[in-house]
């Protein structure tokens, strides 16, 4: 799992902090995550190959999150694609959606199925071979979502040399790597346990812009690998944070230690906001594993963070 | 005059090249031509005030030359905006301007006056202190517009030693820049050739993008001191050219040429094209006084191009 930050920006973007867009790594399969302005100039530049963005997730309609949606469609429909494209946002924007490429004129050269988002709850919107993806309300001026990626548990590791030790014929592999004994051809019981590993601690990473703090939130987000939590704000800061719906650094910190988050990357940051440095020192007064986003900046998510 | 392009590139923006838009600069006020996705992001990276615009040229309703109209307007109204704005584009795009801006819920901070752009003839849209805008039809799949921006002539400037010379009160000064003799107490008539001295010749910029080749097109851009042409496409390409409704290199010299033009910048390149010298070469066999637009540059509109 690969996380690209493409901007870190809140509304304004400034020179240096475009708006937002991640973009997550999956065995390959790529995830785009909003899809501010300038979203395909920043792919362009990380060099991430559009063609296998087959799923795209929209937090909410405003328009430093989804303001590059149309420029980026537009593109993918000229370079000729064909795969079906998945589109996961907020209910409402189906229409929106459809209107603006009629206004546009833009007859894309694929389909795409949305997914539409809603509800109190968490929802799992997306369960494949290596991950589920569950959506889960924030707090914001407007209706908005944040998105929770989880690997599946991989299979077990056979110990290479208890193969030959026990001559484990090769059709029996699948169900041991699936926790099953071996039984012999004397009839004895080899115990799962001493002939695999255990996998590798399945990985994930939560993506949580905008939201004012909330204390459920921490909930949804419960032992992530990686959690994503905008902060827009200082800590001096939080009345413009109430009013706007927003969080501060300490909000996000807050968050990230109630719910026993690996690392946290901090974003979205208000452009009155040159340097971030001091942000990040904020957060760590409650939790010391935070890390500024970098707009064009990637991350391994596991349990040690290196940009 | 002073020119900065914020956008080389045609329909798929490249990790080098932006989507169209360019600022010209007359006596510090600013007039966006174009608005592609990421203007905003490019404004901010050449350093250019937002608060300086007060005029928006939109040439058509293709998402190349549009799609960050609605990120600058935003932006411009969190800033705080109070002047009106006026936005001069085709006038089917005054419907669809108003119903996104209520879609994405943006309640500008500022009134904003459409200018519709229609016609098969030269309009005069803009006549101030110091210059003029005409709008022209192009020739492209979807009604298009380019824009001759001219400077008024200034008034003639006195000889200073004339002034002592011949004992011109002030009072009289304002007339003879403006062209009228002196007449001395003794009733001697001082030619205004005598004590003035020309003013510098008018300069003036034509944008013409998109359009495929015709000749009237030439005499809309009669004697311009700089004419940017979009220059899709290389001489080989032809056919695509036609079929899209672009130009090649050779269409734009041609017309460059034709109307005797000081000199021509050429953009809204391909993404096929990663170098875009032999494109300029190109158009020099027609056209010597050819330039490639680059992103993020700024040109002096007179007589030598100063890149």
């Amino acid at each position: 799992m690969k996380l690209t930050i493409l901007g870190t920006s809140s509304a304004l973007p400034t020179s240096e902090r475009y708006p937002s867009a991640h973009v997550l790594n999956v065995h390959e399969r790529l995830f785009l995550i909003d899809c501010g302005e300038g979203t395909q100039m920043q792919l362009r530049r990380t060099r991430i190959r559009f063609g296998k963005i087959n799923h795209i997730f929209i937090s909410h309609i405003h328009g430093d999150h989804i303001f590059g949606l149309n420029g980026l469609l537009s593109s993918l429909s000229l370079m000729g694609r064909k795969s079906t494209l998945h589109l996961y946002a907020p209910e409402n924007f189906k229409r929106i959606l459809h209107s603006h490429l009629n206004d546009f004129e833009i007859n894309l050269s694929f389909e795409i199925e949305f997914i539409p988002l809603s509800g109190k709850d968490p929802v799992l919107i997306l369960d494949d071979k290596y991950i589920t993806v569950t959506s889960f309300p924030l707090q914001h001026r407007i209706p908005t979502f944040g998105f929770l990626f989880r690997e599946k548990e991989a299979e077990r590791n056979i110990i290479r040399e208890c193969i030959t030790e026990y001559q484990i014929p090769t059709v029996r592999i699948p169900a041991i790597k699936k926790g099953a004994d071996f039984i012999t051809h004397d009839g004895v019981v080899i115990k799962n346990s001493d002939i695999t590993t255990p996998p590798a601690k399945p990985l994930s990473y939560a993506y949580c812009s905008d939201t004012k703090y909330f204390e459920r939130l921490a909930s949804f987000v419960k032992g992530v690998t990686l959690l994503y939590h905008e902060a827009t704000f200082d800590k001096s800061m939080d009345d413009l944070a109430a009013l706007t719906c927003h969080s501060t650094t300490l909000d996000a910190a807050r968050t990230a230690l109630n719910a026993g988050a690996g690392n946290l990357l901090i974003g979205h940051f208000s452009s009155r906001y040159r340097n971030v440095q001091f942000l990040v020192d904020e957060a760590r007064s409650i939790f010391p594993d935070t890390h500024a986003a970098v707009d064009g900046t990637s991350y391994m998510v596991d349990e040690t963070i290196t940009p």
